[in-house]
């Protein structure tokens, strides 16, 4: 397979915030979502003054830039929002569906350039588990051997 | 309101630093500010060869990158220092003075872009609590209730 | 089954460490084992006068609790240990072997209470994953799968 | 107000997890709440081999010790299991309600031992903020200023 | 040298914060340590409803238990508080002086048990290296050298 | 000295991985860095839907970040990977050896823009001290000062 190519139009969003309560980050984190982020998550930092806080990150596409810093502005108490360009490597993906003794499970199909990887859907798993009342990980190995049988790559 | 601008004249710089102790992380930090850095902060990583690590994060004019860049190499332990470009949203900020029971607080009013943030200045606010031997959220919401008596917005 | 039974002769030992590299850490980790340390790690800690800090966490049998105290005085900056007993719930484990398109892998078998867990050893799949130029995975997975027609419990 | 008193029925669960990917804690940690436990909650830890991992700590009443380890052992993949009793001090707790402009939102006001505390319940702000299309901080605000006339203490 | 023994009136005293800024954490941890706390530090962790957070741990005179549980409830927003007691081993510390050609430093000496272990004090290095504006790790260096030719154990 | 210089030719590749073990991420750190990444290091961080996760960043040089990207989708779960452009200041560096009473130790030199800085290598060390069976600092103390003697600056 030939070189991989990347999408050059998205943006990383971030903010230290040390100011805020976590049922708020948590809070912005949806709204962010919500809103069209592509990616949204947090990080432990030690900031001046001994404040033990969490650095907010965001991936947005270019032409939510606007949108998403207003939102960070509007939902978390930072007063300054960092923001640099990103290009993306991203694989492509579809699903099947598996049948096992527990239930139809999906699986998520990532490709791309050679490489062929497959994922149980983490809520069909935790549906079924619940349901036959297993541990989770005898329907996720459920999974996987219907996956390696339906597959055989 | 119209869109929000960046200034572009701000870069990170970073650097892994596995060899120092957390007095010297602390100290560094101190001297990276005196020295006109606009925000300094450490983060937790996992290195090779099993390294409990901290990534210093430097945001710095960009007229200041030569010389914190320096200031690194000489306060830390790292041979090495990644920049990269940086753009910055930030929101114009100007102080009100309340008055409280236990005395004046100062609030930082943060505004532009249709957004108004108010927020008690929080050594005013420990001060007050320690002459009054009083738990800090007594204090907190006593600037809160004046800030709200005095915007109504 | 009946209820679980727990050995009360171990001992966790903790110390704070803010004066030593990530590779001194390392070390004491890797001697602390030497030692019969039953398990060391370390965790990310923000102390007083804005020091980004470990805390070394090492669980030792009662018998080896003042041997492994002067050890780590030994070997790290700290001046204070602290130590609690602890009592631990464990799972038998007994290991079988696998016979896959790579190569044969040794699954560990872990047991007890009604629970059977299996789980392919690393170092095996990691160095079948390099003599065959294969992504780990792809080992992992044929473990797995040999794992599944060998046991069908 | 005379001494706090502790309940000296709780004990702690800890299990340092290195070989289970995210959604499965998060799963883990549905599962403990659901069974009773008092608290979950997970802490990034540097384990042996370099090896980025988890601490699961789950506090738990004395009688669903057995219960919720036996959990541990059949959601999660860790061999072992620390255990150590811990006593709690813990404040009482009741609500009120407040009107708002905004809406009715519920007060937790905790209190014990001369200390009286009051937080907005943080699913009323949330919700009131999506329906009037507000930012959290508004509704939180004028669930304080409320709380305040309400309260006079 | 014999075994070493522990003292076995401490206590330790930890609390997930979930609802409080940076700020008031670092203030918390000011006040602990100004009420006689032995240790004050935070962890990050992860709790239920993705919530990032901070867990407080105060290490405390048995004697003392009841006065710091009091100021944590007083100074976070916290509604419980576990404790557990815990020993703890010290080293013995003295201090000796030791000229540099950039002024006199004091150096910690920790002994005991056939160890000794001996650290400029960081405030002393810190204070020479802004009066001399060099680097601290020339000031660190030079106040090595000097207790190794000052001790020659 | 003039002003410092910096190589353009470096990318930083990062990616949020939530889907892998420990084991595997400790894996996929080795494997880069044989694929000649620059440095490689994990980051904690909080994901949505309540998932504890570690971001992976890798440095690497321009004419590497195809088949390192490669090798990220290959050996990680993830199916996205973040990448942008980095330019790095670096010490030059050479080693020298100097003599101490337990033998011959590397000492590595980092040199430029007036700067020079000297670190025991820590192989060395920690080689001697298991054969002289003696704590690491001892022989760090060691060749700290049989440095200070050849050097002289
Ligand atoms: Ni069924
Ligand atoms: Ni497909
Ligand atoms: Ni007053
Ligand atoms: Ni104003
Ligand atoms: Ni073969
Ligand atoms: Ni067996
Ligand atoms: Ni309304
Ligand atoms: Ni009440
Ligand atoms: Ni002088
Ligand atoms: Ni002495
Ligand atoms: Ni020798
Ligand atoms: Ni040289």
């Amino acid at each position: 397979s030939g070189p991989m190519t990347t999408d050059s139009e998205t943006v990383m969003l971030e903010a230290n915030i040390d100011d805020q309560s976590s049922e708020c980050l948590a809070y912005s984190m949806t709204r962010l979502f919500e809103n069209g982020a592509l990616d949204v998550f947090f990080t432990p930092i030690y900031m001046k003054k001994n404040r033990p806080a969490f650095k907010l990150s965001v991936l947005a596409k270019k032409e939510d830039e606007q949108k998403l810093a207003r939102l960070i502005f509007d939902e978390t108490t930072t007063l300054g929002i960092r923001t640099y360009p990103c290009a993306r490597y991203t694989m492509k993906r579809d699903f099947l569906t598996v049948e096992t003794p527990f239930g139809s499970i999906s699986i998520k199909h990532a490709f791309g350039n050679g490489i062929d990887k497959y994922t149980p859907e983490f809520e069909d798993c935790a549906r079924l588990a619940r349901k036959h009342k297993l541990p989770l990980r005898k329907i996720y190995d459920a999974a996987q051997q219907a996956t390696f049988e339906t597959v055989k790559d």
